[in-house]
């Protein structure tokens, strides 16, 4: 079976920009870990920046997570929620804004050493554009590429897990794609630089899911960690995993495993009005539920499925495989 | 248990722009017949117009329906692969070639009474419009209602069902959405004009099944006739039922059954590649797998479900209940 | 020309759930007025409900737009900023939520006689569903069509417009498309209830809005109010008019000029990181620069155009209608 | 002015997979050379393998070229119009079937050499999978990506343009994305292999075009080809250039210009019901009224719109600079 986690955050409030103080109520940190401890499967938590872990709160934090057997599976630093990078952070267009950006990263490097952490997952969602002719689209992307180099240079013992997302915040992220990042992680060309696939944000892609395991993984083992949810496929509902799809998760999961990914499922979801744990809970088991039918039997019948290509035998035997 | 039908041209040939000699190889009409027949619990098939059925062969194929113990749960008129279709029938600019539709729907009437199938299944295919500024949008809109109108009185002992779709092959389709053509149902204001559900198309407008369904059964019990097939959200797609969504169906079968729709459930599908009979025996067997469990009690649980609101719980209930 | 109005919080400060705070400074109300009376043809505000106006400030807000020489366009009652309608308002499960939205409401009437406003557009953002099998499709929206229909009988000097959306904040709306609103105003039948069109919302509900205006104008001269923004097709993005489209909006003013729509053209955007009185003037700019082209002459070529149906002639009439 | 093309089909009969006889009639295909010739700026013709040449035709084709003053812009093999490509060539699971599809493609690289023809634009339509669990995806990915290389190894005296489109005729494309392509001709690693935008293909990928244009240039100088048309952005609708966007066409043309590319603009679309010279006229002729303003003092002031990113500045730029 694999490794589970959990964003800390999707445990707490969430708010969009008609309801900006949230749907449900803020909860004090230490409960947020105690929930997480308790759902079933869970060595991991996901810690964003600002929200959830600063210089300031960084060994209390590592503390609690002690306290509660917990690993910190990766830090997402904050390149989103502050009003200085509202026009970007890595990319911006201000050299003053990129270099504070620059500092601030160090930062979450200097935390995550704390928390013995071997993962910052980045996704900076300030850095993209909204209209036609906004964008400088060589220089920024250049910025980009130049500042996350100069980060994995200097932290070789961290992993820098590039998360890509089509749209939002901006309507065009300059890491959007699997493919586009890959292609930055290899421009880059540092072996701790590799690509995050958040389930969501590939469906919002149009990719299949379990062809972009591939692709990362044929060209060099890319993919560094796994963010799970579902939504409807033309935006990021994040929403509890197999709550509209089903199939594709078999063949995620099928992927994953026969590309001999190693990393951590780690939940991202926003449940907005749900009670969080329980969401996240139904998350995990959904998943180890179709873990625990993937036997050496099955990889092998999967296999045979994927070489045969004939579809109506596959989608029967993934009803009588998994259906009661 | 409903009653299951398919479209008899899913078991054939099929083409698209690219290849438009088909996939596969053409077959005798008696051979697509036998084989629907042989799908256990299909007890009915539907007939495209030129393609499945016409004023000189439709003795001789209700005499093949009848060997193989099918009904004809509908016929569908030709309005879409006639060259003189091309840009519209019933609300075509060219009132000749609307007088042509109009004529050969009559004919179609005619094809019904002989083969004592109860509905026509009206999908203009061919009429809306591709681009901006090329259509009068409120007298060819008015052509359709007047024609339909006109239909649907000659022959009361028919009823006409109005199959909705966004687009293809027009970019917009004057019938586009489950409410549009629902106005237009009431607007006709006959009890024999109502509206066919295709669960594709419904994805591809954005709709919720489940609520287009109650939709039409809140506003005067409109809800005629059902096709089934899954897609990915954004084209129809016309895939076996289950390859990409699932809980969907759950609840669209709940509410059919809630809101006392006792039509046939019809599988439409396009397996370009794939074995046709096959393709549709699976969507039948999954379907029948979701209407296993309906029973009181599951009916009972849903009831509760859907009153409280709790998405953790649904989600949860969906998997305990479906998946082993 | 139209009578042109904004949203007056297009001008402040707008924020998403990833940037609660927002991604610029709050601005007194008094500044938001005054910088709309400043753009040239503005002649009314909207005012939204709670964020601008509430039962203690309305006289205040009347007296400043009066000292601005700007109409009260509408008012947007808040049904989607306040935590108790997380879950709903007009439509939501819990019967004491629905009659606080109800008391609500009426406040807002009182507050739009106050501001002598003739409409109240309804926008009930938080009234709808997220996962399959968490809504009661027939209570919830039943709820809903019999408080607007308590709210429009109480209340026959005040307009009621239903603005519809298809998702945001919530996964699906009950308020989705411009024919399920419309049927709704039809099901409670008083005069007094008619629909707004949001352009941006028409896009991602794959409406072509020329034909959503044309709809509601037959059936029953149902148009009451129309917010103007542009977007990329899949998400309510809320940009300065005319950012990525173009000829959709040719085809939209000519609809409203030949349907007899007489109401307003407001602004609806949301410039999160744009200078608000700029992003706004320049959506006027661009709607009035096609405006002043659609002289009675210029009106009889697009009747021609529309009726010919001849996609190369219309393509070739915008180019040289409109460009240089 | 760039140097413009055209698709010879384009000109002539298009069908869907209703109406397999196409909406139109066959013309000899020296009557749609000659109607290409007669559109002004018009210099080269691309040809579609089997549907407008092959080994038979292929002198009499050239011959009829120079007759009218032509160029062969590009070859497009035909890798999907047979039945024996439906489910797949280069990547095709059957051995047998790659073999076949290699030989062809060699008589395609004869045809080149024979007319002159630079460039072999490469799209595998077929080349790809319909379902969940129906591809091995390592395997045949790899197939692609050998074959290609073969080909493009054994004539370096032509290009080989890979031109990418995510979905149809398969619901997934093996070559889907600008940037997934790109990886596969940096994977390939010839100076003679690059990758051809078609900006509807790219619009349904949700690419912003002109950074696609970006990547490709950036990394390498590999964009060798463009197709131009429009779309609603769901699906390849392939309209008249303008039809449905009009900023976009405006960045695009900015950034081929600034990253040096030199290729043909050619017209890809299908003009099922339109006149088909009109229809390529008009998007070649709303192309050059973009180009004819793209003066070096036009360049500039881009340059400095998308070094600031102020988006209304841009709007009103662009407003002020193409409308009347």
């Amino acid at each position: 079976m694999s490794k589970y986690s959990i964003i800390l955050g999707n445990l707490g409030n969430t708010c969009d920009r008609f309801l900006s103080s949230g749907y449900k109520e803020e909860l004090p940190k230490e409960t947020l870990i105690e929930q997480a401890s308790q759902i079933s499967a869970v060595k991991g938590v996901e810690l964003v920046g600002t929200w959830d872990v600063s210089m300031e709160n960084v060994d209390k934090i590592g503390e609690t997570l002690s306290k509660y057997g917990l690993e910190c599976s990766s830090i997402i630093p904050d390149h989103f929620s502050q009003k200085r990078w509202g026009k970007g952070s890595l990319s911006a267009k201000d050299p003053d804004i990129r270099k504070q950006a620059l500092d601030y990263t160090f930062e979450c490097i200097d935390m995550a050493r704390k928390l013995n952490c071997p993962t910052l997952n980045i996704w900076p969602g300030q850095d993209g554009y909204d209209y036609i002719l906004q964008s400088h689209l060589v220089n920024e992307r250049n910025y980009l590429k130049e500042n996350l180099t100069t980060l994995a240079k200097s932290a070789p013992d961290i992993r820098f897990s590039l998360e890509y997302k089509p749209k939002e915040p901006r309507n065009f992220s300059f890491m959007a794609r699997a493919s586009d990042t890959l292609l930055m992680a290899k421009e880059i060309g540092l072996p701790n630089v590799g690509v995050t696939i958040d389930t969501g944000h590939a469906l919002v892609a149009g990719e299949n899911i379990a062809e972009s395991v591939v692709i990362l993984q044929q060209y060099g083992k890319k993919l560094f960690h796994m963010h799970f949810n579902d939504n409807y496929g033309a935006w990021d509902d994040d929403m509890i995993v197999g709550a509209v799809h089903f199939p594709m998760y078999v063949e995620t999961l099928f992927w994953l495993k026969e590309t001999g990914y190693d990393g951590w499922l780690s939940m991202d979801q926003y449940p907005y009005r749900e009670d969080g744990q329980g969401a996240l809970r139904e998350s995990v088991e959904f998943l180890q539920m179709i873990e625990e039918r993937m036997s050496d039997e099955v990889m092998d019948q999967i296999r045979e499925l994927v070489t045969a290509g004939d579809a109506v035998k596959s989608q029967r035997w993934l009803r009588q495989t998994f259906f009661k």
